[in-house]
């Protein structure tokens, strides 16, 4: 067997297109614009892709077209859809001139400085429309920052006749295409490059893009499965389920999937964060809860975590940097024997606070900090198990207070890690429809001649039809950041805004999500077929953003 | 927010019915039965429901009936369909008659022995149908052996009007539903007892039974995610995914899930009993694989383990044994205090065999062999991690490889439990469809005076109109097995057939997964909608066992 049944249906299925990209385009020129901050430091470092007016697409009457090749690139980890940005590409490619062709480079940005690519054709497009992966090209996390490397660019381009580059990746490859598309412009090369807003994390969203692509499908595939275990939870009725989330950085998806399956608890990194909140606030919070259920007869409930988690506790986050300054290269540290004696120098040297921190922690924990260290000497903290530590850390607690008589109830836990089984999920027709329309809008701003631009659909919480193309300055969505001690230009991160709707919602209801006997909602599979509010509809997040929720 | 989109959707799906289950039905009695083997043992113990005929179902003239009140018990581990076998069993006792009552006990068979129940109304039934869970009325693992709880459910069905009950479950609740059929008519007490086929481990199959209920969704979602990890495989290139199913006893999950998603390597438990493999044979057989992939540049992968895998190792059993025989009871052993003793102490009492294997294992491994132990002192296979286990072992045989010059590839491996994920999913339309034919059928049974018998579909990889009906006498899957020491009359577990058309497929078909480029099939998630090729079709293991598959 070669394909699943599901695979061979989706082939054929049509992204559906706002009318605004249906036939001929042109691009109308906004506002000049921005940056989100750090005003003259940008401009001087994007002289000519600083300031660039906001376009849009409105429809146009056809113009003959001379033939022209562009290159595309898949930069960092999976989302669902981008076989259908680089379909939409091809389609729109093909539809301006039929002797147009598409390269990709292949293993990511590797693939434009090492040379090697694959011409893609109408048969090779046609195996991945609508399909999850980014085994079309394949991707890769090589940076583009170097000069040489954007030369090595320039050669393979020449070659091809590539007249431009679209970058397909998260907020620092969409940085780096800026950079660039800024030195193809200097350099006067003639080489454009266009940005495509991915990334599962949600965390590439701004006054213009209103999501990255993939958050939508990967938030569902999590909620299939949180579901899923939350009914089994209620069935059972005799396990707590502590259910990590990927997503380093910011908590979106945890948000988001709180949104769509309404759990007992769902933390909030950012929240952590303002807060100022500890280990043992996150404990006692999850203790609350967990006592008032068994107080209720209820020994079971669900917990989501994100996968950030114990970098937003300041007081680890100090931690952690005092055990990377201690031990990355002490010599007396790793010229001891055992595992006592380490622990031992290591609680000496730490400042008084994350001394006694360290010493609290449970001990496989606290093991896995000082001894698991990345190449660098560096604490690997996306190694750590984050469910299990609060599970060890809720038990030890629980235990004591049953001793006391303080708590009567009975806890089992579980753990689950929800990450790669989302990330190359088969396109949600949201997503589906969302990345063609990328890919069919970054066409329209290369024939524009456009560069240093993102692909931008807006207007998501709308039918597809109504949905608004057109594109915005990168440069718009930078500041200056500090990164490995420089100041670099950077597209803002976007995390969860705690003033934001989404956020707001979830704080208004997780007291009531908390203790009821159950507010589960149980949000099953994906369906690509069916009634419209079952198959077509965007995110929690996105809606409560735009105003469009309904409760 | 009360219920997603699909939720909703779904509860105004009607189950497909068979056209012999349409309307008014009269039971045929097919030839008399005897059990599996073992019969005189058998018949001695059921003298009034050994050896009755087979029951099909024709279309009959409706006939006035008596009402009649009937109770129902959710058994065991959840399986997606349960709510269906309840609401089909409550159109069809209201079809009898509007009258008819059904009551639910709460909390599993518990509730018939506590007398907790609750009366199944329209209205509850109605927020049930075609959902996951058992969330209704609840399980539980209580189990009916004892006269004096047979004694309490005559009690609370004299005090209800209750005529039958109906239990929902596995092979061992079966069982225990045929001792009470059995215990029902020698006391002449009219209540009857109807059995129905449940469990996602796919091991309650035979002659008659052609699946369980459950087994179709549970391997359906599990196949998604292995087949999303396979895409992400296949598209970042750098993992090998050690992805271990649920199942203890059988490995039907794991071969149908392969069937599914053909991955590079799936362990079969029962084969590796069969050819009395070693955890060293095991590790071999993966090593094999990597190092064929590595050659051709792939250095990514999936492996599909059983969770049964370690007790069907016939030397790890061995040692498991010993270490229960060993260390249940021994004080000598409880009284050493450092680990590094009481290894020492193992070490030396285990059989020279097992204490080589013992020896062997990841540190982490025997440490919790050794010192994770039930009440009862015996060693908690279930908590072992193979997943873990094996992605050491191998590992470690492949730096050993790597410094000799005979691997030259890269690995890292990354670990995934599937269990919790698949138990209470939306059941798919197959199941959706043939447990509610389940429930009408046992209605049929009831109204017939059956008692002893389980509720029979069969021909399941037709369209369901054509399916048909019937019952199948507990007794007639009986076998006599060795349960705590002693003879015990149970229903024959079906383990995978080494011989069968399933497994053959997989062995004809494995070398060429293991080593291909990509054989991976991506089987999305479960579709309610949409074309019936996508929608309704039967798992692999059924259409093979019954010569329906095609390639």
């Amino acid at each position: 067997m070669l394909k699943s049944p599901l695979q061979i249906a989706r082939s054929s299925y049509q992204p559906k297109l706002p009318v605004a990209l249906k036939g001929n385009v042109v691009l109308k020129e906004g506002e000049a614009t921005q940056s989100v901050a750090d005003h003259e430091e940008i401009k001087a470092l994007f002289p000519n892709t600083y300031g660039m007016p906001i376009l849009s697409m409105v429809k146009g009457e056809k113009k003959p077209m001379e033939p022209m090749n562009v290159g595309v690139i898949l930069s960092g980890g999976q989302a669902p859809g981008g076989h259908n940005v680089i379909s939409g590409l091809y389609d729109g490619l093909k539809n301006l001139n039929p002797q147009n062709k598409l390269y990709g480079f292949l293993g990511g940005p590797s693939g434009l400085i090492e040379h090697k690519y694959v011409e893609l054709t109408g048969d090779i497009i046609n195996e991945y429309r609508n399909t999850g992966g980014f085994d079309i090209i394949g991707s890769g996390r090589t940076k583009l920052e170097e000069p040489w490397q954007f030369d090595k660019g320039i050669e393979i381009c020449h070659e091809l006749g590539i007249r431009a580059i679209v970058i397909i990746g998260g907020d620092d490859s969409n940085t780096n295409a800026c950079v660039l598309a800024e030195y193809y412009l200097q350099k006067g090369c003639g080489i454009q490059v266009i940005g495509c807003p991915k990334t599962i994390d949600g965390d590439l969203k701004n006054s213009q893009i209103e999501t990255s692509f993939g958050f939508d499908t990967a938030c569902k595939t999590y909620s299939e499965l949180i579901g899923n275990i939350q009914r089994d939870a209620n069935s059972a009725k005799k396990y707590w389920h502590f259910i990590r989330l990927m997503g380093r950085s910011a908590s979106h998806i945890a948000l988001e999937c709180a949104l769509q399956s309404q759990p007992n608890i769902c933390l909030i990194s950012e929240e952590v964060e303002a807060k100022n909140m500890t280990l043992n606030d996150i404990v006692d919070g999850i203790i609350k809860v967990i006592v008032a259920r068994a107080d209720a007869g209820l020994n079971f409930g669900t917990i989501l975590i994100p996968e950030g988690l114990i970098e937003f506790i300041p007081a680890m986050r100090r931690l952690i940097a005092e055990l990377n300054d201690l031990l990355a290269t002490n010599e007396g540290f790793n010229a001891l024997e055992t595992e006592d004696e380490k622990r031992q120098f290591v609680k000496a040297c730490l400042s008084p606070e994350s001394s006694a921190l360290f010493r609290d922690l449970p001990k496989g924990i606290a093991r896995q900090l000082m001894l698991d260290r990345d190449p660098h000497g560096n604490v690997q903290v996306s190694q750590i198990e984050t469910e299990k530590l609060l599970i060890e850390m809720v038990a030890k607690r629980l235990a004591v207070m049953k001793a006391s008589g303080t708590y009567k109830g009975k806890f089992s836990a579980l753990g689950h890690f929800f990450g790669y089984e989302g990330r190359c999920a088969i396109p949600s027709n949201f997503d589906a429809d969302y990345c063609y329309s990328i890919g069919i809008t970054a066409t329209w701003l290369i024939a524009g001649g456009k560069s240093g631009y993102m692909a931008l659909v807006q207007n998501l919480t709308a039918p597809a039809s109504e949905w608004q193309a057109g594109g915005v300055p990168i440069t718009m969505m930078m500041n200056m950041e500090k990164r490995a001690g420089k100041m670099k230009p950077v597209i803002q991160k976007a995390l969860v805004d705690l003033e934001g709707a989404p956020f707001k919602y979830l704080a208004a209801h997780r007291d009531e999500w908390a203790d009821a006997n159950t507010s589960y909602i149980y949000p099953g599979p994906i369906q690509y077929y069916g009634p419209s509010e079952v198959c077509d509809q965007p995110t929690h997040t996105l809606k409560l953003e735009k105003g469009a929720f309904e409760d």
